[in-house]
């Protein structure tokens, strides 16, 4: 009765396969959501190989769902059921820590995140705390709304709390998963967006996402004619990068943003910081509250992911196309 | 007439020889200022040592100035005649761009550093634009206020530009010229203050200054300790740091603020910013607004530099007991 059916990995870095598990009793504050659309996240495929560390297996990835509520727990008044939802990289958390309480669930010490210790949603239902469950605008496609809810959030989230506006000159590094929805969101504040990327056949693409400038960081002194540009860069790529140079490029009380997890560690002149009064940041996910926003902002200004879909159950042929960057931009697995 | 009567550096490193030179026509904007007491900040001694390689020889140093106002330009509506005054790092700005429009002139990129390509405080006189010439409220010691001008200014700004309130944890690292001014300031923005310090005998100044908690740096394991603790941590030494710990030591949100620079690059995880929202910032001196606010905060709640006098003609030997440490915690020259 209360079966789920999904794809779950069993150990580091193996394939998907078909597995089942039995939800139980609905809680109070759940809700039960049958899942129509799953992105495919970069985050899925680290906690697929275990790069973190805190994969718990077997496990169902999957943490950009969109479906529809098919019941509500006792205590929940924000939802109904038929109500369309989308459930993001965060399911649960504490609800009473000072994070919970000023609208930053995401910085909980408790947070539960979506397929860390529970399953996620390559599956064909899920439950969530309805906190977690955030309603999606009619406007929007279910298909181009799954990618905004890990990799949306992780560019709108920075944009909004770093205070762009539309004065503002923003860098987008990187035109990938991440990058084409920043270039959207940035244009949408109203800033002057320049794309920065090392593939210069993107720049069409980067063009007709909403970037007005576009340069390609692989031509000789690009990076350097670029000091003194930007108010914000949102550095959306995983690799590590010639941050110094990132930092020369801000204008005075400038940030660069991290939203990549380069491996290496950054070297940062403090110098250089200080003249310029300038900042370095990481931003992780965000809160349901900017959830709710995005998603909004991503109705009113008709933002959409750029999709790949696959039927769920090519879920590993989709996971090999990302690992590979073959998939322009987001793939979306579809029940 | 217009002979100004001081103490210039003539190459790199060298002693302070009596230098006069002529002020000439008192312009439009500015104020002429008899000088009563000049700090010896630490950016002096770099400007004498050409460590920046910004430095004009012959010049006079010195940019921590209190005096009076003995004559005003023909514009100047701002300051009058017999005033007491205090002049900082900043001589003059353009005045005109986005910067100075927004009161951000320390950040314009046409500032006149008071002794860079001009002549300074260890003199019997100055001449400034008068909007640099910040009126010392009655209360403040001469003495006391000089070093304000730009080791106060330095920590004041950035604990107001980053928001420090009463609910905040401050972490201050370093109990010098900077640091034993950084906590008073804290301490007056409401916050619970911490000192960082590698030297466990200032542990009692530390708290006479303010600071709720004291913490040897040096103790093992000390540091990892502080995992997590802090909103605020503003590092005022110059000497490389475990930058990565002080990271670690920060709450969610929290920014590690440098204003003194260190000569390496600083390493950082960018996991470790991404998880947290965390930043890693720098800070300049502050602008005349700040200034003028940073004098009415002093004058409120009794911050004072703590100095050691020493009279004009004695200028090399207090640099020299500056460059040993040996002054707790500012060098102040008299007329």
């Amino acid at each position: 009765m209360n079966d789920i059916h999904g794809l779950a990995v069993h150990a580091a870095g193996a394939h998907l396969l078909p597995f089942k598990y039995d939800a139980g009793e609905l809680k109070p504050n759940e809700v039960a959501i049958r899942i129509s659309h799953c992105g495919v996240c970069h985050s899925d495929i680290h906690l697929i190989d275990n790069d973190w560390g805190i994969s718990k297996y077997p496990f169902i990835p999957g943490h950009e769902i969109v479906g529809t509520v098919t019941a509500i727990g006792a205590d929940v008044r924000d939802r109904r059921v038929g109500e369309r939802v989308g459930v993001g990289w965060q399911a649960d958390s504490c609800g009473i820590c000072e994070w919970c309480r000023q609208g930053d669930e995401h910085l909980c010490a408790k947070s539960q995140p979506t397929c860390v210790g529970r399953h996620g949603g390559y599956a064909d239902g899920i439950r969530v705390n309805s906190r977690f469950a955030i309603p999606v605008p009619e406007v929007l496609e279910s298909e181009n709304v799954a990618p905004l809810l890990c990799g949306g959030i992780t560019v709108y989230s920075p944009l909004r709390n770093h205070g762009v506006r539309p004065s503002s000159r923003v860098g987008v590094v990187g035109i990938g998963g991440l990058g084409h929805l920043g270039i959207q969101f940035a244009k949408a504040f109203g800033a002057e967006v320049t794309a920065l990327s090392t593939s210069k056949d993107k720049e069409e693409e980067a063009r007709s996402f909403g970037a007005h400038h576009f340069v390609n960081t692989r031509d000789t002194g690009a990076l350097k004619a670029l000091a003194g540009s930007f108010d914000l860069i949102l550095c959306t790529v995983s690799a590590d990068q010639d941050w110094q140079a990132f930092v020369n490029a801000l204008r005075p009380k400038g940030t660069l943003c991290v939203v990549g997890a380069a491996p290496s560690a950054m070297q940062i002149q403090p110098f250089s910081l200080i003249a310029g009064q300038k900042a370095v940041s990481g931003s992780p996910t965000g809160s349901p509250r900017d959830l709710h926003e995005m998603l909004d902002v991503a109705a009113r200004h008709g933002i959409k992911a750029m999709t790949e879909r696959f039927p769920m159950s090519a879920a590993n042929e989709a996971i090999t196309k990302v690992k590979k960057s073959q998939v322009r931009y987001r793939a979306v697995l579809t029940n």
